[in-house]
């Protein structure tokens, strides 16, 4: 077993991992940035060591400096956390270059999944479906209407050559299909100089549903269920539970069989999620994430199992201690994303916590780097606390959450707080019934409630 | 359901049902002395109500002010906690003459747990085993030696008329007994006046192991495993564990049906838990606890059932929400009971909490009525925090123990967190090797060689 890992990450990710190796006997470091000096991943590894300034390019993107800093303290690890440098493949290949084990999957991994349309060649091959596409341009209108009638409607024209959303156009029904081609190329000849398109299906409601894997380096794979993030903003996810409202055990288990053949059969190994949009019955494969995910406490609450443990465990040679029939679930989780944002316009709000105190009691968990008096530097992501709760049913879960909410006390900074408060109240949440759009639009909606009560009141502030 | 709960009583305890009444939707009524106006639970709860000064005797016991203040705020119910008047049978026929319902057991039930005497005679009759003691004094040497030898050795020589340990003998071998009734007889009339003494068995290293059983007006019954609880000082608990390193499957549920069928036979309805001495793989029954205990939460770790909840739930009426097959139990869980007292001679340290931060992460759990800023104050039980924590083993639990108790910051008073955090690092503790005796030894031994050191080295400070 590694006896020191340097942790290539910051805030709440990276005490997670310190927390992990503390449980192992392995002794942790912290890297920081200048603006870093005084956060809790520096206070509570065994070492810290500063790799640059605040800006992330010189610092948790700096690679050389990060594996300079594994050379000076003698590390034999080195976990990247999420985000930064987590799934860049040269990162990889010059961690193990320099003799210090990646954990991770291997640099060839990481690069293919790194790509989405090598990824979906990639897992393809094994059975995985994908979103249905058209292979190759659109050569005739019985070609198109062939296909879409296999594919189902709606449809998705693209631009060959495009990108940014233009020359696209969706078609609902097969008797629109012959126009709006003739529309998308003229468009996408205008934009590129390419009359070329491509049709793909088009899913209008999905839910964002991702699978948790598990594999060791002696051909050993497991999945850990599903977690449902359908609940996101401009793509960033905001709320995530496991297991999935919309799942039952005979499709978890299908899914996630599926998954595992598709692992097994690519050789890979480490942590890794495989992301699907599901919709109607049908998974389709968006991307597979190389490392473990922000959302992952909820797997962990609903299996028991320690994932950041386990993930250092295979990454050091050792085998899965357990197979997929150990692997029960039980009962639900919630992870409410914290950030430090303004909770109707989401500008960040970086600043100094004046007071803090974190809710407690049955079901309850905190993983978040803040403390009483530390200033929540401008320069990184928002994400400031996952609060997570475990209830015996999704009822319980709800309930929980909204009852941990009401004690948490962050102070001095405004946080996404009464965001999640509001969501806990809503049908849509209580039901299960959201997609990957749902936020948007009842964010949309209350903002033109709330523009129609001034107008109609202009007295009111 | 209920509308309305109040919780007659304060700490960390009165938090847990205010969390639960939360979380269920009941409002809830914090009742508070003079020296708790700043206290958390009067902060968190729905509404709240001064009944009296600092004194216990004048506020947390006073029953009258009590009910006039259930009264007051309208309640239907109320929930006793634990210590102070939750095993109170007169308190409980007052609460019922007033029309609000007691969440605990009946009245009758409640006085015959509250006397040792009439607990046993009561558990006896369904099996449960008890302490093996002669029923009547002893009338000649050959009856004791009988007894003796059927029940093994060593036995317990008590004067009838006698208490405070005087006139109290231990014989380890049937060739002393003569001799030590003898001894135990002249002691016996010397000092009570009454030469009459009986026999019983005497447990030289027993571990307490309790079993929580959870009963419904309709007369469903289940256990939820037991409890270790035999890390004492002075018969005060500070470390409790779930489930116990000394029971395999087969000796737990055939202890949790024996006391099962009791609670049946007795018609007892709520939570309640049955404490027992176990040495050489025999149960001996010392008392029942007719409430939620202190170390409930290492049985709602492993069982992921909310017991405070099913509490209020059987004390309106409601079924059970799940039967003995439903009940599974996962992993290990850990309580570290966290007291406001110096770690190495145990005085009280109550005072303000000058910074306050709670570890967080996987497996852990913080019950506890602190925040920065806070007065503890000097008349109530010292417990101030109960770090819980759970892990897939025993061996993970501990290093998860270890490593949040590290990440514990309670500044501006002393707590025990020192003394848990040697705890974890000591052989016995991680063998599970250990029984009631066992902490008090250590501590002794500790404090002889801190003692040898001092008059070895004068110089040391």
């Amino acid at each position: 077993m590694f006896k020191k890992i340097l942790i290539a990450n910051r805030g709440e990710i990276a005490l997670r991992v310190i927390r992990a190796c503390r449980e192992m006997g392995i002794r942790s470091v912290a890297v920081h940035s200048t603006a870093d000096n005084n956060s809790m991943h520096v206070r509570l590894a065994d070492e810290s060591i500063c790799i640059g300034p605040a800006s992330s390019r010189e610092s948790y993107l700096n690679m050389p400096a990060i594996v300079s800093a594994a050379t000076i303290v003698g590390a034999d690890a080195i976990h990247p956390g999420v985000g930064f440098l987590s799934e860049n493949a040269e990162f990889v290949r010059m961690v193990e270059e320099h003799n210090f084990v990646f954990i991770g999957p291997s640099a060839e991994h990481t690069r293919i999944m790194g790509d989405k349309i090598t990824a979906k060649q990639a897992v393809k091959q094994f059975g995985i479906p994908v979103v249905p596409g058209m292979e190759r341009a659109v050569t005739s209108n019985e070609e198109a209407h062939a296909f879409c009638n296999d594919a189902g409607f709606p449809v998705l024209i693209k631009a060959a050559g495009g990108g940014g959303g233009k020359g696209m156009q969706i078609v609902y029904r097969p008797e629109s299909l012959t126009e709006a081609l003739l529309v998308a190329r003229n468009e996408a000849k205008v934009n590129f100089g390419n009359d070329q398109v491509f049709i793909e299906k088009f899913l209008v409601t999905p839910r964002h549903i991702e699978i948790q894997v598990l594999a060791d380096h002696h051909g050993n794979v497991v999945h850990l269920g599903e977690r449902d993030c359908s609940i996101q903003r401009r793509h960033q996810k905001v709320w995530e539970e496991a297991p999935s409202p919309a799942l039952d055990d005979k499709t978890r288990s299908e899914l996630g069989e599926l998954v595992v053949k598709a692992v097994k059969g690519l050789g890979y190994r480490g942590v890794g999620t495989f992301e699907f949009l599901y919709e109607n019955g049908e998974f389709y494969f968006i991307e597979m994430n190389t490392r473990i995910q922000v959302e992952h406490p909820v797997t962990e609450m609903i299996t028991g199992i320690d994932l950041v443990r386990a993930q250092i465990l295979v990454a050091s040679g050792e085998k899965l201690p357990f197979t997929q029939e150990d692997i029960q679930f039980r009962g639900h989780a919630i992870e409410c994303r914290i950030n430090a944002e303004d909770p109707e316009t989401f500008f960040p709000s970086p600043g100094k916590v004046t007071s803090y105190h974190t809710p407690g009691g049955l079901g309850v968990r905190i993983d978040s780097h803040l403390y009483n008096g530390y200033s929540v530097p401008p320069h990184y992501d928002s994400l400031v606390s996952k609060l997570i709760v475990f209830g015996d049913t999704r009822q319980q879960a709800i309930q929980r959450v909204n009852r941990a909410l009401r004690e948490y006390v962050i102070g001095g900074i405004s946080t996404n707080i009464p965001l999640h408060q509001k969501l806990c109240t809503l049908p849509a949440m209580a039901s299960g019934d959201y997609n990957i759009h749902w936020l948007e639009e009842w964010l949309a909606q209350q903002a033109a409630e709330k523009n129609e009560k001034e107008v109609n009141d202009p007295s009111s502030e």
